[in-house]
C-alpha cells in the first residue's frame, strides 16, 4: 500500500496501462448514479479547467466533452478521489439526460433474479 | 450501437479484456459513493446469489468477498447495469467503514484547486 497515495493530499492519479482512471458521475441535486466513464491526464485538467466534465472515450480514441453535441453539459459541482486515486467521483449538476439513449442516467436497467427490468 | 446490449432486457455484461464490468457501490441509506472495484463472471454471479458483494481482487488475482475478513460486508438491496453493460451499479448497506483506510467511503478527499482536501 502506498501511504503517499492513500493518505496524503497530493493529488497523484493512479493511471492504468491506457493511461486512465475510471469516472463516475453522481446527481448533485439527486444523488442518482448517472454514469461512468475514463478520463486520462488531458481529460482530467480540462475537467478541472472548465468546469464541465470531459472524459477520454475509449471508444474513438479522442477527448469527448460530455454534452457537447447533445448540450447535456454535466457541470461539476465537486470532485473527489479515491483511496488509492485510480477512480474519481465527479458531482454535477446535469443539463439533461445523462444516456445517450435518452435516459437520465445510464443505469436505467435493474438486474432482477430472471434478467433485466426497466426502472425509469 | 449494439441495440440488444442498450435496449434490452437480457442481462449480458460487456466484460473488457481481463474479463472485467467496473462495479459501483453506493450506500442504499445515504447515496454516497462509497468504492469502485470490478467484477467478472464468477463474482458477479456470486453476488447475485449470495446478496453480498463479491468482486475481483485485480491485485490478488482473487475472488473477493468485501468484508470477508474485516465484516464491513456489503449487503446488495438492488443492482442495476449501464446502457452499453460494461458498469454495474450495487446500491447496498454497508455493515461498517467501505474503506480499507477505515473512512466510511473510499472517496474521503475532494479535489482542490491546489491538491487534495480531507472531506471527513
Amino acid at each position: 500500500m502506498n501511504d503517499a497515495r492513500d493518505q496524503g493530499l497530493v493529488l497523484d492519479p493512479k493511471y492504468d496501462a491506457a493511461g486512465l482512471v475510471t469516472a463516475v458521475v453522481t446527481d448533485a441535486n439527486t444523488g442518482e448514479l448517472l454514469m461512468v466513464a475514463h478520463m486520462n491526464a488531458e481529460a482530467l485538467a480540462a475537467t478541472r479547467e472548465s468546469g464541465k466534465a470531459t472524459f477520454w472515450s475509449r471508444s474513438r480514441g479522442a477527448l469527448w466533452v460530455k454534452g457537447e453535441t447533445s448540450g447535456h453539459v454535466l457541470t461539476v459541482r465537486e470532485m473527489r478521489i479515491d483511496c488509492d486515486q485510480d477512480a474519481i467521483w465527479i458531482i454535477a449538476d446535469p443539463a439533461g439526460p445523462a444516456c445517450h439513449t435518452g435516459a437520465r442516467s445510464c443505469f436505467y436497467r435493474r438486474i432482477g433474479p430472471d434478467g433485466l427490468e426497466r426502472v425509469d
